[in-house]
């Protein structure tokens, strides 16, 4: 045992409470992991699995609308999980969604209400994209002035103008976030500097096919110190008020990611919403006072994906071996990195961490050894688990992978190796 | 310029040479890269694409044989690339298929021809798997013990004999391997330790339904080091011969991964196959030797995935946007880390390292910018390159990623952000 690990000795119980804080009691309070009262390995009719929860899902939605100001809606980023039963369920609980190719366009226009506003944002957009938003009336993240042009091109030849935020890369980044994208120099959004001359120009480019609706802000993502993400959404607010104050710039439309991470690995703990609120609050007020000095009223969204999505979701797998290897104990697994490459260490990890793993059927059970987990690929880069506190598991045994609901089975390489697709359920 | 990158101001040409060694004359010497005479830009309808070239398939594998003692037969792995076309080329090249998985296996035997062998290897295989293993007749590599009464519950159940060959995790591991499978504890085989008393219960293991025709060796892959490649040949060998005298086993098949590398980045070297030639003599006299102390004749095999196939790939992809941030040059691409997971350093990398990255139609110009090159991917983790040194290109130009054949379009995760499938022709 490696004192290190804060969940050697810990039950699955309490794993699930330390990972999920409010959100854990979606999964039941019984002696095996659940929904609807009814274990998981007898709900589910095979491994491996993705199990979403709608239950967390409008928990997760609530929960964070209950610490927002009225006025600020929500967009998904549905690239955090695609899959389409979730999105559509998703469209009765978020005011818009954003998008991140011509597929989720599709998807997000097939699911969401008339009166959802819809945006696409990503570097390196086709053609094609820019056509089929400028058609639809969905709002284009620009990430550089070339993208402007070409954009402004596709609107000639649609004969209708483009809507278009200007996506910002700012002058900071996200301090503590688990991916920076902004700050220095990025691939994406326009760099902060070169913002106010672009909204000097927004008559200009109005005769162009352009219309300068908003800004996209996004500093960065999966960030777990809620001091931080304030003090961002401060300082992207001090940003725009000079750019007001200096350009006479308004934006109608405004959509903010405030970067809101979730605990993954040992050691981490989930974020304090009540703790962000007045943060939440001052960042409402100080946009609606900007759109009152202009008699602009802003419509003002926070989009988040993974924060949303998380939590609802569970990756099941099943022990196929137990063997021991000169002194290591190994489960090997029915699941691995060809379904959720994220839980491998092989997604923007430099150094892997273990995840949050529970034996489904023995929640109550402290955990009294520590295993190495392997799934089925022949390769040594499918890895679940390395010195993981387990209670002692046999083969047939389920193990449920916690925080499995975003950027896990649409960003893992299903057709490594040739074996099965896991199965989703939205239950 | 960080003078640190040996390709700074090295033309296409030259890193085509340096990376594919005698391989490069497949891609054409003219201005542009090309295959049968015509420029891949013209070929090739769209990107993103992978082009596979037939040529470089049979040269890759007629290299590797002339440097062979003639009784030694050549295994394709196919997880290495499981296109289909490309296997089936395969078959006429190859003396049998290693697979890791029940669609490997059925795609094997789809394409092979009738006295080629199959093997199937991997932790945690299924039932299902070694059920159709044993009902075709296909050796199983068992990884452990109970994988060994896992095959003979089933082939009581079949009523046929499980054709086994045990994987043996060594007391070595291959040196300079980009990936280490053997030496220490592992989820691959059965320790070497553990093997004799094995091999000493054989005839019991028949009355069970097991054939122990063989052993599976294999400590490494993606080595660069010839010598190291030999030492762990005549490693295998020490073994062999220890255990034919300890206990009398002599296997009727025998597969051997010699683990070959491919050079992947800058400032390393394809393998020179002459060098490594007299080890491969050596090892054919030495397995000769030890079937003819047990009058066996005994069927060696060298497998190998990556070394046949990754040089005959390319990944095509377009540059879509050109722009500066902050002083950085960025080239913004229509493909990603959702078609080649590597080349992004999300697939077993600690820390990414460039690839070779041509510009298509500009061979002979030399790299005379650096830039960073990112994916259409709403994520930092969509890196093709850092400080790549390129000739100045444009929106439009072509590039092509070397090396791209093998562990490439099957290992990423192409639903990410749910855009288009990288297209693979086989020409």
């Amino acid at each position: 045992m490696t004192p290190s690990d804060p969940q050697t000795g810990a039950t699955g119980r309490q794993v699930l409470a330390q990972t999920l804080g409010p959100l854990a009691d979606c999964w039941g309070s019984e002696r095996a992991l659940s929904i609807d009262g009814q274990p998981l390995s007898a709900r589910i009719p095979q491994t491996p699995a993705f199990l979403y929860s709608r239950r967390c899902l409008d928990q997760a939605v609530a929960e964070l609308r209950e610490h927002l100001p009225g006025e600020m809606g929500i967009h998904y980023a549905i690239k955090a999980n695609p899959f389409a039963p979730l999105v559509r369920h998703m469209a009765g609980l978020v005011d818009g969604f954003d998008c991140a190719s011509l597929a989720e366009m599709r998807l997000a226009q097939d699911v969401a209400q008339p009166d959802q506003r819809l945006s696409i944002a990503g570097p390196a957009k086709s053609r094609a994209e820019h056509r089929f938003a400028i058609e639809q009336g969905i709002t284009i993240n620009a990430e550089s002035i070339g993208e402007i042009e070409r954009i402004a091109a596709v609107a000639q030849t649609v004969g209708r103008q483009g809507r278009v935020a200007l996506r910002v890369n700012p002058p900071f980044a996200l301090k503590g976030s688990g991916m920076h994208m902004g700050g220095g120099a990025r691939p994406f959004g326009i760099d902060s500097e070169a913002i106010p001359a672009l909204l000097e120009r927004r008559h200009q480019l109005v005769e162009a096919g352009i219309d300068l609706v908003g800004l996209h802000l996004f500093a960065g993502s999966q960030s777990l110190n809620g001091e931080a993400i304030g003090e961002a959404l401060g300082a992207w607010m001090d940003l725009l008020e000079d750019w007001q104050s200096n350009t006479g710039f308004t934006p109608r439309e405004l959509i903010v990611g405030p970067g809101l991470g979730v605990a993954y690995h040992p050691g981490e703990h989930p974020l304090d919403l009540a703790q962000l609120a007045p943060a939440f609050s001052r960042l409402g007020k100080r946009i609606a006072a900007l759109g009152e000095r202009d008699g602009i009223p802003i419509d003002a969204r926070l989009e988040l994906g993974r924060f949303l999505v998380a939590g609802a979701g569970v990756y099941l797998t099943r022990v196929v071996d137990r063997k021991v290897s000169r002194g290591t104990t190994y489960l090997l697994c029915d699941g691995g990195m060809h379904h959720h490459l994220a839980l491998s260490g092989n997604l923007g990890a430099v150094l892997r961490r273990n995840w949050p793993l529970l034996a489904v059927d023995r929640m109550d059970e402290p955990a009294t050894e520590e295993v190495d987990l392997a799934g089925p690929l022949c390769t040594p880069l499918d890895v679940l688990g390395k010195s993981q506190p387990l209670p002692p598991l046999a083969p047939g045994d389920w193990l449920a992978v916690l925080q499995s609901g975003g950027y896990a089975a649409s960003a893992s390489p299903h057709g490594f190796l040739s074996r099965e697709t896991a199965i989703e359920y939205l239950i």
